[in-house]
């Protein structure tokens, strides 16, 4: 075997501006509009829940926005994250295509998700704030802002989704050793949390529950503000150091990618490593494919409608535009390849409606199938949520071995799984379903969406 | 802040070779006896354990041994692993230390361990073989060797101690992602195994005993061989490629470390780190200090006999003269620190006993404070052995501090704690307590040593 396999950038190449797709994008994204005047939302409507300089990073439309040299500091503790070229995995595949990864697992949190908590810390210490609020599923999110909290002596609190909070242990732990607070959503700390367990003693929580929890401690202390690890623009924003570096490290390595794969729960990650490449496209670049792969358990690009919802169950947050299934979705007990959230971030919803991206859903058993042949050729446990763009690499490049064409595959790895082995074990023990939706299903949640005028 | 972070090789500045420090020391170490004959034991008593190739290498006295290409590329999936300048440690310490560690928690298995699963496996599939066995305590090991089976096409099977077997399934998850066969020791699959469960039907285990399950079924089976982890010279020898790496990555960084620090179990992450620097000491280059740290619950330097002993419970495998608490030692449960060797790598003790290197015992809740303040600093939860090296290194910068020096400290960071974070949840529920012996106690297991003509 020859050539090389890892493409490492020195840390003095870490990228120096984010980039921003509004700045190129054909058409502006449809604005988030105010929950209580349903009329669009001005900067500051986000100011109970955001330190300004977020909330104008919210609504920039400029292409490169600065990285402050401090964020770049604990930037470069993990980053430029590697480019791997997955040649075992090709050869075990037979394929003519090259597969690359970014591996995301390397950060500290073991994910891509300290790339926005960081700054996200940081402008909040900037702006006087000693405490932030946030939920977290898995606990990727809530680990992520727990170790940026620790970097900037800001405490932190986490509304994990309860039957996570239950499950994972271990994720908790890690939290805690960051300074972390971490609470199981629902709970009896919040209005929200009190009215779901009122009415569900036993909820096993969501998303959209925690999201509520953790926007309403923030809305009623102006000490504490809120973080949100997907979904915004400005989250999206810093994920794109990844793809940024991404560029870079596809010149050293003389490739090009022909097909971007991520996968997709509130969107960043997919965002992060895409966006980048898309601009370069919108701006008169070479076409490429961009696929968002979610799971076929909670298929919001796929099966879901396009259309102004909220971001969570208790309706606090202001609505935005995007692929949604209902406020009130939650997915199957059976569904353990994370991604749960029922709306998807609106710049991809936007750049899908434009055509610009690809989404397609894949069943978790298949992903895990996929995840384990990866292992064994790259010896990387993928979190359960990156298992679902390691599946849809794999069957581009069988694609490729039928096709008889040598494109080049990228995708994101977003996170390691060394906290989700559970699902693993649920795997090889033969207790992962596939869950499939009938249109009734689907229907239910989806009819409570609220009428906007469009 | 300022100043470069992460000192990281490009992939072709993997060592080409690994260090022997037998070739360099000024009194060769004590043979090996055979079990039998109590004779110093020839390469072909080892036949039935090892391809010839690694007991080549166990009593070679060349000193640079060259590392095959296949191996150097699959090094190359994580290796050279970065050396980091901890700065945010050293700036919450306020010491004039400088504080370095090498990140061996970046290889797929998350510890130092792949360095020598790799070579291990790919000598046995260059020897034909298809199938090996070994034991594995908190599983770094075991899930080390299942990657590199998967490598190669290698079935393994894994006697994992059943207190870890049953406490800790996310590892037992990890080895059969990999591909392998876990299971909990003593099992009935052996006759050591069965002898002990006869006598003792809730036996917790101990490495000592998964390794006589282990050693019994290659020696019975001709088609299979037997790998292990730690204490034999080989092992050592592959670990070397972590200290000439930082050799390296000193250069680039313009430094050179006063203090080396390593934790020792079977001994073999802290030889890998410190070897490399001693050799260039017993060839007439500087003094350096060398501190193996190991747990206070299973104190084998500090409190052990430097005599021949046997390797495992069952007394089947080749005596050596090591740093001992006896074979049928057994740390207390309390201990979570990993660690849990009955004996030393007889290359360790050597130098030990040569004055060469210091050797010192710390308590676990003191390790785990220090983890936890260096994961709030680095953000890098390390593994429980870790922890060691970690509070090691602390303690150094503090002298450093108190005596207004400023040395440079390098520590081995041997692995993350991913796995093991129920240790940190013991340590935050304050279920950790730290075991004192006293004599008697120690006195048990030693008044069973092997009585040998020395």
């Amino acid at each position: 075997m020859s050539g090389q396999l890892k493409y490492v950038l020195d840390e003095t190449q870490i990228p120096k501006s984010w980039y921003n797709i509004a700045a190129d994008l054909p058409v502006p994204p449809p604005p988030a509009l105010h929950p209580g005047t349903m009329q669009p939302a001005g900067p500051g409507d986000f100011e109970p829940l955001f330190p300004m300089e977020l909330i104008l990073q919210e609504v920039s439309t400029e292409r490169e926005i600065e990285i402050p040299e401090p964020i770049r500091d604990i930037y470069r503790m993990w980053r430029p994250s590697p480019l791997i070229r997955a040649r075992r995995l090709e050869q075990a595949l037979g394929t003519p295509a090259k597969i690359y990864f970014k591996n995301e697992g390397v950060s500290p949190a073991g994910s891509h998700k300290p790339n926005t908590a960081v700054p996200q810390a940081w402008y909040n210490k900037e702006a006087g704030i000693k405490r932030l609020s946030t939920e977290t599923g898995a606990g990727q999110w809530g680990s992520s802002l727990a170790f940026a909290g620790a970097l900037f002596g800001i405490d932190v609190t986490v509304f994990q989704v309860r039957v996570s909070y239950d499950q994972k242990p271990y994720r908790r732990a890690l939290m805690e050793t960051y300074g972390a607070r971490c609470l199981p959503s629902p709970s009896t700390e919040t209005e929200s949390g009190r009215a779901i367990l009122a009415q569900f003693p036993d909820s096993p929580g969501s998303l959209g529950i925690a999201i509520s929890e953790a926007v309403e401690v923030a809305a009623k202390d102006p000490a504490v503000k809120y973080a949100l690890g997907s979904v915004l623009n400005h989250v999206l924003l810093h994920q794109t150091v990844n793809g940024l570096e991404a560029i870079k490290q596809f010149e050293m390595a003389g490739d090009d990618p022909d097909v971007v794969i991520g996968c997709v729960g509130g969107g960043s990650n997919f965002a992060g490593i895409a966006f980048p490449y898309l601009g370069m496209q919108l701006r008169g670049g070479r076409k490429r494919r961009f696929v968002a792969v979610e799971p076929a358990s909670c298929p919001t690009m796929t099966r879901g409608k396009y259309a102004y919802d909220f971001g969570d169950t208790a309706h606090l947050t202001p609505l935005v535009k995007m692929h949604t299934l209902g406020s009130t979705f939650i997915p199957p007990a059976s569904h353990s390849g994370g991604l749960r959230y029922h709306g998807m971030a609106p710049l991809v919803s936007h750049v899908h409606q434009l055509g610009l991206i690809e989404a397609r859903a894949y069943r978790q058993i298949a992903c895990f199938d996929a995840a384990i042949q990866f292992a064994r050729c790259e010896g990387i446990v993928p979190a359960p949520e990156s298992t679902h763009a390691v599946c849809c690499a794999i069957d581009e490049a069988l694609r490729c071995k039928r096709e008889g064409k040598a494109e080049t595959i990228l995708f994101n790895l977003s996170g390691h799984g060394h906290f989700d082995m559970g699902a693993y074990i649920a795997y090889f023990e033969g207790k992962l379903t596939d869950h499939s939706y009938d249109e009734g299903e689907l229907a239910l949640a989806l009819a409570g969406l609220p009428s906007v005028a469009a």
